[in-house]
């Protein structure tokens, strides 16, 4: 494809040769002749002039190249309309591989592909297009929405329910019980955990991420989320819409997180609190109250991130400081 | 059932029309007509109130209801005692699925259930009652007690000894290698790892949660502990009876942990440490030595809590006066 | 074996009863009469003493013992040399499970064992002597060299390589899409992740672990290096060679690691940063910049060791002088 022509389904405009040929979509690192990489700002632009790609994606407000360039306002995301463009999700025609059980009393919707030994209990709904790969294990009453992807080494526990075109990697466990126990007499007794968990559309879990279900409500994940690798989600917590969770989080029982929310690695929640709308989390904070709308906290514990850095100045200062202080 | 009779099964005293008719438990979320449930203060007795429950077990202290209530000493407690008098776990009859793997040289008890693409290698002893569930391996000579319950894609290495009416849920890996090396001149060997994990009656354990085997001694976990998803416990670690850990904890090597210790989620303790009986660790805490009896700690390091709790005020007012102090 | 002989092996002097005969290896807590046991001081030489074990392996400077010793420079690796010397890994013969799935268009070397359950796609290429252990899933395209062991649940998503002689335990997930998103009025875009994972030689990573593919380079483990439990490695990032990670710890995308460092438990990295060789970083520590080849650094955020404890050693002393302060 001409460059000329590329540009134009992504709104940008050439500089440079515009009749370069684009083979192929690359990062600069390893970039071939005749790929097309991308440059957010002017450090990555000399990485992708030294590189072998023969036209670089970059944004309005950097510097003219040595290459052929395409300027759009989000070259991040003009790459990815690119990609997507090209490599369409294949549809996958129906198949059950014979080592799979499959209960009859399962249904399953158009174009499902079931991978080896995966297992299908009863009273399971499976949508259209659905994925689930080998040695996944999908329990009694779950419902699997279209266009969902499950890798292999899944588990869903019984009436999980999985809205429209999730995708769950490898080793995720959703639905298992809560972590709730009373305790008697120096004996502890396990509570009922008898609530389920939804997962809503577009949400993408990183492996080997647990989701726990309610015990007497349900655990929720909004539309749109997504969740890295190794997180833990405690029984009835509800998560919003279009959050982002980093790698190692882990939110504890029953907290309510609003929509919008940006949450860093190995960052905690205590339980009961209620996150608003658009909070960002630094990594590692260890959050222990209600956080405000729009509030951006960090810190063991957690608080207005002015505020943490503020007072990691001071200590600095009464360190460096500490020998007139001690006098 | 008559919420009269209910009553006294659990030893409790009616208020309002104790003729009430009882058909279920649940929440208050998602109480139906019908529908027992409980409150553990007035907040959520209000919430109650509200719900469509037709009777609450509440406490002795409680204010007086709208609805007609049931007054016990601990009403969470009660209410799974009712719960698990309707819910008796159902016996299941002896099954072997025909795609799972199960050695001639095992020994299964009675009723043992096992799944589809379950492995059970030479030399394990499987007790009565035992549920075994899809995807699950059980490596060589490994015990498996009686009323247990392994939930699907469990793993348990060589030896694993499993006593009785213990859980793991999905992803658990119980047994595999610590991390032992030993570095010589710039190369690292691996260190033998010979010893094994037993695990006592009634523990349960998360999902994904990781034991490793001792490596010339064994790793214990006591009975009646409960330990959520997530959690790393390290070769050679000794954990005590009835102890609460909560997700993404790690215990490094060898460290010994008392009876009756509650630590809170994404705690760390260091390697080769004493941690008493009855000590309780804040979340996050980072232990890094030996802690006494009944202690409550927490912070990184972990300290007396007063102590952290003082510390942190300090800072704040130092901050806070910050200017007046550098003159 | 007379303990004389063994002494000649490992190059160390017998002091006591040079003909004794050693039938086996164990730590002092669990050795039997005939066993050889080591002891790297002073006080573990006394629990030592005090065990049924006939000889132990011990330093240069430690006492002189009631028991025959054999004196080394290094008692734990003439442990495990010796370990090694009668424990050689025993070849496996080919084989595999008639319940195992493997593509007619995979290629496998010669002594290839491959367990029930175990699924191989088209494309995949297997060294020698390897072992697929129970329900392991290998995606399309994915190389495994000799010698590598792969423990059961383990997934290996596409085009990833392993090199030689490497160990996954239960329940890793390789190759997994990094967490990388797009965001756009409001809306959150999923980015390509088109890159693969390496690891190379020697390589062992512990249960759970979870290593993602890079989005547009590779991610590379280098040769020796050894991960333990539950730790993250995002996309992007490049790891040295005999690095030891404790379990918990997170890298965050596109971080560079060198070779030789030490990282305890449940310590993060940030993104985009490079740490050099030798970097020694604390249990818990949240690194947040660049850190230069040698440095010992802990805390949150972490600094040089002795200045993050040199700040809270500031922090409480001025809580204990609070009072005066205040005046």
């Amino acid at each position: 494809m001409k460059i000329q022509e590329l540009a134009q389904l992504i709104e940008g405009t050439v500089e440079g040769n515009n009749s370069t040929d684009v083979w192929g979509l690359s990062g600069a690192e390893t970039a071939k002749a005749g790929d097309l990489t991308f440059a957010v700002d002017e450090e990555r632009l000399t990485s992708a002039e030294h590189s072998n790609a023969s036209c670089v994606l970059t944004g309005i407000a950097v510097r003219k190249s040595t290459k052929p360039i395409i300027r759009v306002k989000n070259p991040k995301l003009s790459f990815l309309i690119i990609y997507n463009m090209f490599n369409a999700p294949k549809g996958r025609e129906a198949f059950v591989h014979p080592s799979a059980t499959v209960s009859d009393k399962a249904r399953l919707g158009k174009n499902v592909w079931i991978g080896s030994g995966v297992r299908v209990e009863e009273g399971v709904v499976i949508g259209d297009d659905v994925i689930m790969e080998s040695n996944s294990v999908i329990k009694k009453n779950c419902e699997v929405g279209s266009f969902c992807h499950i890798y292999p080494n899944v588990t869903l526990y019984e009436n999980t329910k999985l809205r429209k075109n999730v995708i769950l990697h490898s080793g995720v466990v959703v639905g298992s019980d809560g972590f709730g126990y009373v305790k008697d007499k120096g004996k502890i007794y396990k509570f009922p955990q008898l609530g389920k968990v939804v997962i809503e559309d577009d949400v993408e879990i990183g492996s080997n991420t647990t989701i726990d279900r309610g015990s007497l409500s349900d655990t929720v994940i909004g539309a749109g989320t997504k969740i890295d690798n190794l997180c833990q989600i405690a029984h009835n917590v509800k998560i919003g819409k279009n959050v982002l969770m980093a790698a190692q989080c882990g939110i504890s029982g029953s907290t309510c997180i609003g929509n919008d929310v940006t949450m860093g690695g190995q960052a905690g929640i205590v339980d009961n609190v209620t996150i608003g709308d658009n909070v960002i989390i630094g990594a590692k904070s260890a959050v222990i109250g209600n956080v405000e709308n729009g509030a951006v906290i960090w810190g063991i514990p957690a608080r207005p991130i002015v505020q943490t850095k503020r007072q990691m100045a001071v200590l600095s200062w009464l360190t460096k400081n500490f020998k007139s202080i001690k006098r």
